[in-house]
């Protein structure tokens, strides 16, 4: 089968064997599969991330020296069952399923693997016990956002929000996008979002966004302190007297950038008492001063993934128009269109999502 | 009056007006002062300090080429009132209180300020609001415990333990030994406790960790594993298929040591899930791999001071013996041998807390 295969630092159009199911997995065609922020990471810094995967025991195992087919935002098509499966969908369903085989020597990671596929080929194998089916009413290029959707609202539900908060997102790249979608379906009021690119702040308002801010031009926690005021003020907890100014409304900090250095700047603007949720995945050393958490007794949640419940939630939301995903894919390209969408998606002016289809010619 | 003030990073003995209580104010005789770690930071650091605490609008306002008289850990006896207090307490009583004023320019951190002497002196200025009276029953020098326990109380406070938690302790100094009474007061059990000092590890046993770990010899994250298996197995949460061995309690870990470096080696070392909460006081820039928080979904609550209720509250459990604190006092000296203490207390082996007595000959 046709696949783009990682290796030494570029992307390379193979022809390599088709998967064969085991017990419990299912074959699959791949009908369209997102381009994922941290696939363009892989790429640039594929040893460092396996290194640091490895310390942390998390999910990228794999030999930098061999290659590996990415893609893990997919939406795919049932081909074949592998034996001693409940075949519970018929062949020919469109499926989303969670990225991960469950094997008796631990769980692999589809996308980000030696030895399974992911979605930037023509087939994959995935588990049958995770596969959910997508509603017929809804796009094969819509479902394929339920991974990385599922992401925004896993943070989003860790951050535990209550009607009081007043949640600012730092950056509206795909992750942000997603942060922004699962605040609204929350139903979050105002969400105020932050980025440098005109294009993304335009898609952060069509994803739900009530206020957003240029940093170049305005302080995002500026902005964030006009819109915090209580509306009721005789809700606020009182001051105690040495805290100057109005009190203001709980702040929630979503960091969805993930490079060096956003930590700290948020900790450094942060208000007093700011729960930070940090979905933007820095895989280098980073730094922070810990006096200003200390100071202003910031709470700093580091979150990953999904649960399965979640992913299947995020499904549902897309498929009922609750998460309005339409804006998202900004192109689509066939497996010889990968690198070039690779460089294209540098530049946050042109591209959020673009959507590999392994049959597109 | 006599006072040991801080200049150019050197205690000097100096003689300094007796200060003058203004309206809501108390002149107290200051009967024991504890010295602070932050106290040994501030000496060393005196610039960088005021500079970070600038930046995070913190409470440390000093210009550095002025006198600071330090010392905010007291046991004073009240002297003389200022005009319009209402005098609740005769002059004589003793009394512990939050060191700050709060004046109309705003709040001034006693111990911190050029124009406000702390504990290092032989009198003092206080808030009529703020004073609590000691109990006949408690000793001086205990009372003077009540500010760096309430430290201690405030951190267990601020992690909201429950009884399926299992606490981890990294660094048994002043503060550390703090966290631990106040675990041990909330129940807490089986407490763990790491240092590389013996008598800091035998101090730890006595303020009520139920494990000490030598981490030069066993890694404390080990120990923490082998005794955070559920007591009662049908109360684990299931387990998804892709993680291994048997679940554990939660792990809280307080980080009481203060230096650059401690709170990466917890992320990197810390069981999936775990909250750590920062008591300890790094001033300086740190490092930390965010993956390793992002891989494991760790939860950083940064902590500092105590509320009024958390205040007076431990002054309580100090006086009923609720708090073990007989241990931590291994010195006491006069305003003469200040500067020595100082140098003292950068040994482990040597001191816990020293106090100082300004009328001590």
């Amino acid at each position: 089968m046709r696949a783009v295969a990682m290796l030494d630092h570029k992307l390379h159009l193979r022809d390599i064997p088709q998967p064969v199911p085991g017990p419990g997995e299912v074959l699959v065609k791949t009908l369209a599969c997102g381009i994922c922020g941290s696939d363009l990471h892989a790429l640039k810094h594929t040893e460092k991330m396996i290194e640091s995967s490895r310390r942390a025991g998390g999910a990228f195992v794999m030999d930098p020296r061999r290659d590996v087919v990415m893609g893990h935002e997919f939406c795919a098509e049932i081909v074949d069952y592998g034996p001693g499966t409940p075949k519970r969908l018929a062949p020919g369903s469109r499926v989303c399923a969670m990225p991960i085989l469950v094997k008796p020597t631990g769980v692999v990671t589809v996308g980000y693997s030696n030895d399974e596929p992911g979605g930037y080929a023509e087939y994959m194998k995935l588990m049958e016990p995770l596969l959910l089916p997508v509603p017929q009413s809804l796009s094969t290029e819509h479902a394929a956002l339920t991974e990385p959707m599922a992401v925004g609202l896993h943070a989003v539900k860790k951050a535990q929000l209550t009607a009081d908060d007043v949640p600012l997102v730092i950056g509206c790249g795909p992750v942000g996008l997603a942060v922004i979608a699962a605040l609204k379906l929350e139903g979050s009021c105002p969400i105020v979002a932050a980025d440098f690119s005109p294009r993304r702040r335009e898609l952060a308002l069509a994803l739900g966004a009530d206020e957003v801010v240029d940093p170049a031009k305005n302080s995002p926690y500026d902005t964030w302190r006009g819109l915090a005021a209580w509306r009721d003020p005789s809700k606020a907890p009182p001051l105690p007297p040495w805290m100057p100014g109005p009190p203001l409304r709980p702040a929630v900090i979503f960091e969805c950038v993930g490079v060096p250095g956003v930590i700290d700047a948020i900790l450094q603007n942060a208000p007093a008492a700011a729960r930070i949720v940090v979905v933007g995945v820095c895989m280098e050393r980073d730094y922070i001063e810990p006096m200003m958490g200390i100071s202003k007794e910031l709470n700093l949640q580091f979150v990953l993934g999904y649960t399965p419940e979640e992913f299947a939630a995020t499904l549902g939301h897309i498929a009922r128009g609750e998460m309005k995903v339409e804006s998202l894919i900004t192109g689509r390209v066939g497996l010889d269109g990968v690198a070039g969408a690779f460089e294209s998606l540098a530049s946050p002016e042109h591209h959020a999502k673009i959507v590999v289809e392994p049959a597109r010619k």
